[in-house]
C-alpha cells in the first residue's frame, strides 16, 4: 500500500516510486512484468491506476477510440500539457519500461489535484500497446492519436496463437475501424512530455542519473537474404563453395565501420538463421536481419546504402547472390528546442549535471512529436543498459531525481504554454 | 521390371542401373527417396533386394545380429571378397548413394553366381543404418562388424518422436545388446570394396568420370557457443557492445584460410545461431558448428587447434567468452595402397583417366579399413556435386562405366587375394 505523504505546496517525488512498487508486486511473476497488452494482466494493471486516479477531486479518466486511457485535471487554461507513456509490457519485462512514465506523469498530475488547480489543463496519457509484444505493432495507440494508424495492414496481423488483432481488440472493447477518432483527444494540446528510462548504457557509462534527449532516431529495418549452394561439409573443396554464411558473416562485420563513421549511429545484425543449419553441410541460404538508426536522416540513409552496397560486393565475392525486404522504417523525429532547453535546464537544477543524447529505442513521444505537437523526452540511467529483462532496474534515488526532475519540466512547459 | 540379359562369359553392368530404377520406383516419392534405415520403407527395399538374390544359383543370404544383410556365393577358395554398401537413405534423398554400391556388388556376384564359381567367396553386404538420419548414428551395422560399436550411448538415443534406438531395433527384431556378434561374420574376410557416388564436385570438375579413393578424412566436429550480453540495438552504442554475432562471424570467416593452407582439408561452419535472435537486439549468445577434414592427423590436429585459438582471440577482441564441446571425431583412415593400385588400373582400362582423392564423407568402408581388413573404394561423378537431395544424380553412361570398372577391380582384387 503507499502512504499519503502530499503536504500542501510540496511536491512528492515518492508517490510514484511507491505505486511503481505495488504495479510491480501485481502484475510481475518470477520472470519479470506480464503487462502485455491486450491481456488480462494488462488490463488488471489499468483498472488498478484508475483506482488510484478515482480519489483525486476534479479528475476525470475515459479510454479513447483506439485503447488509450487519458486522465484529466482542468487548469487555468485550457490548453493542454499531455504527460504519458506506456503500462503496457514485453513479456517477462522490467518494472519501469513504460510505467515509470506513467508513474511519473501521474505524481504531477496528483501534486496539483491536491494543491489548487494547475496553469493549463494537465492530461496523464497510458498509450495503449506501445510494445507491440504480442501482434508486433508497436505504438499502437499513439500512432491512432497522431492519424498514422495502419489499419488494413494490422487488423490480420496474429499473435502466436493465431488471434487476429482484430479480434483481440474486439475483446477489448474496441473496434479496429474506428481506432482513429483517438484523434479528438489531440484538441487544445500545446505540448507532451514523457519520462522513460534510457534503456542503454550511455547514462551509466557517464555516472550520470539523467539526460535531456534529442529526438528519436530514425530506423531502417530489412531481411537480408543470401543465396549460396547447400553441399557437403566433407566432400566439397574450400575452392568451390558458395557459402552462404561467409558472405553474411562479412557483412556483419562490416555493418560496424559503416555505424561508427558517425557518432551517435547504430547499425545491428540481431537475427541469423543458416539453411540447412547442419553441421555436415555448407550453407545454402542465410536470412538476417539489420537494424539501423540515427538521428540524421541522412547519416541513415548513407548508412542503409553503404550496407547495400557491401551485401553485394560480398556476395559476388563469395559466388552467392543477395536480396534485400524492409522490415520497417521510420525518419528521425527531432523533439522541440525550447522543450529540451526546458529539460536540460530541470535536470540542472536537481542533479548540476545534464546529457544530451538522442533515443535509439522508439517512443510514443516520437508519433506525438511527428503530428507538430512540441515534445521533449527525459531518460533516467538504467543499471547495465539492460531492459526488457526481469532484471531492469535504476537506483531509488536516481529514480526520485527523476521525478523531481520532471515535475519542473512540467512547471516550466506550463509556463512557457501560457506564455505562447 | 528388368530385363536378364546375361550371356554366359559377358559382365552386365546395366543389370545394376535396371535394379536401380526398380528401387528408386518402390522407395521414392515427389521428395525423394525415404529408405530411411529401420523403418517401413527401408525394410520393403530390403525385401525387395532379397527376392532378387533368392532366384541365383547357389547364393545363400542371412541377416547378422546387427542388422547387416549378408548374400553369399561360395567361391573355390574361402577366402571372402567382400562387396557393400548401403540401402537405407536419408528423408528426401537420392536415388544412387548407397543403392549403388549395393547394386554393383550384386551385379558382380550375379555374374559369377551365373557363369561358374569365383576363385574367392564373393559376399555382398547390405550395411544396417550407414546414414544414422533417424537416430544421429551413422555407420551402425559397419560398426558393430567392426567392434567399434557404442552400445550404451546408442541405446538411449530417440528420433523426433521420442523413440529409442534400442526399442526401434526392437521393432526389427535387434536386440541392441547382442549386435556385437556382428563380428563372427568377418571370418576369411581377405578385402573390402565400396563403389559410391563421390557426393561433392571434384571429379565433375575435372571432367573424369571416377576415381580411386585414398581413404577417408578425420574428422574434429564441435559446437563452438561464443557469450557475449543481449542489449538494445537502438540505446546500445558500437563500442559498448558484446556482440557474439561479431566473434562468431570472425571465426566463420577465418576457419576458411586455415584450411585452405592444406591441399584436402576442409573446414565448415554448417550451422549458426543466435539468440535471442530479434531484429532489436544485439546478439548475446551464437552456437555454431564447426566441422573440419583432412586425411592427415597431424593436418586434422594443427586445424582443431588454429580453430580453438582463433576463436579465443575473437571472444576477447569482442568481450566475449567462448566454450567448445567436442560432437564427434575419427582419425583419418588410409585405405590399401595395393587395392588403390587395382582401383586405378581398373579404372584406366574402362575410362583412360584417372584421379585419386580423398573421401570426404564417412562410409561403411572406413569400419572396414580400421578393422585391418585391405579396403577400398571407387567413387564415380556426382552431377553437381548433390547428394542427399532428391536432385541427386549421375549420367547412365558413367554409371555403367563404374559398375564395370568395379567388377575389374573385384577381379584383380580376387586374383591378389588367391596370391596372398
Amino acid at each position: 500500500m503507499s502512504v499519503e505523504k502530499i503536504i500542501a505546496g510540496e511536491f512528492d517525488a515518492q508517490v510514484a516510486i511507491d505505486l511503481l512498487r505495488e504495479l510491480r508486486a501485481l502484475t510481475e511473476d518470477e520472470q519479470g512484468a506480464q503487462r502485455v497488452a491486450w491481456t488480462a494482466t494488462w488490463r488488471k494493471a489499468r483498472s488498478w491506476f484508475l483506482t488510484q486516479v478515482d480519489g483525486l477531486p476534479g479528475v476525470e479518466h475515459h479510454r479513447d477510440a483506439a485503447g488509450n486511457n487519458w486522465v484529466t485535471l482542468k487548469g487555468e487554461s485550457e490548453k493542454v500539457l499531455i504527460l504519458g507513456s506506456h503500462l503496457d509490457s514485453v513479456p517477462n519485462g522490467g518494472w519501469l519500461d513504460g510505467a515509470l512514465g506513467v508513474m511519473a506523469g501521474f505524481a504531477v498530475l496528483k501534486h496539483f489535484a491536491l494543491n489548487g488547480p494547475p496553469p493549463v489543463t494537465i492530461r496523464v496519457v497510458d498509450w495503449a500497446d506501445e510494445e507491440g509484444a504480442r501482434f508486433g505493432r508497436s505504438l499502437f495507440g499513439s500512432s491512432a492519436f497522431a492519424g498514422t494508424e495502419s489499419v488494413a495492414a494490422d487488423r490480420v496481423r496474429t499473435d502466436r496463437e493465431g488471434v487476429t488483432l482484430e479480434a483481440a481488440l474486439r475483446e477489448n472493447g474496441i473496434a479496429i475501424e474506428a481506432i482513429g477518432n483517438a484523434a479528438v483527444e489531440r484538441e487544445n494540446a500545446a505540448a507532451y512530455l514523457e519520462l522513460h528510462i534510457e534503456q542503454g548504457p550511455v547514462l551509466e557509462s557517464l555516472g550520470l542519473p539523467l539526460g535531456a534527449v534529442l529526438g528519436t532516431k530514425g530506423v531502417e529495418r530489412h531481411t537480408i537474404t543470401f543465396f549460396g549452394q547447400e553441399a557437403h561439409s566433407g566432400s566439397t573443396p574450400m575452392t568451390q563453395r558458395h557459402d552462404a554464411l561467409a558472405a553474411a558473416a562479412k557483412l556483419a562485420l562490416e555493418i560496424r565501420p559503416i555505424a561508427m563513421k558517425h557518432p551517435d549511429a547504430v547499425c545491428t545484425m540481431g537475427s541469423l538463421k543458416t539453411f540447412p543449419g547442419i553441421v555436415t553441410a555448407v550453407v545454402g541460404r542465410v536470412e538476417a536481419t539489420l537494424d539501423q538508426r540515427d538521428l540524421d536522416a541522412d547519416v541513415l540513409t548513407q548508412m542503409f546504402n553503404e550496407a547495400l552496397t557491401a551485401s553485394y560486393k560480398f556476395a559476388t565475392e563469395e559466388g552467392c547472390s543477395v536480396n534485400w525486404s524492409r522490415i520497417w522504417s521510420i525518419e528521425p523525429i527531432s523533439f522541440h528546442p525550447k522543450l529540451i532547453e526546458f529539460c536540460e535546464e530541470a535536470i540542472r537544477e536537481v542533479a548540476r549535471h545534464v546529457h544530451r543524447l538522442p533515443s535509439g529505442p522508439l517512443h510514443d513521444a516520437a508519433e506525438v512529436a511527428r503530428l507538430g505537437i512540441p515534445t521533449t523526452m527525459m531518460f533516467v540511467q538504467s543499471l547495465g543498459g539492460i531492459s526488457h529483462n526481469h532484471i531492469e532496474d535504476t537506483r531509488e534515488e536516481d529514480l526520485i531525481l527523476a521525478v523531481k526532475a520532471f515535475f519542473r519540466l512540467a512547471e516550466k512547459t506550463m509556463a512557457w504554454i501560457l506564455e505562447n
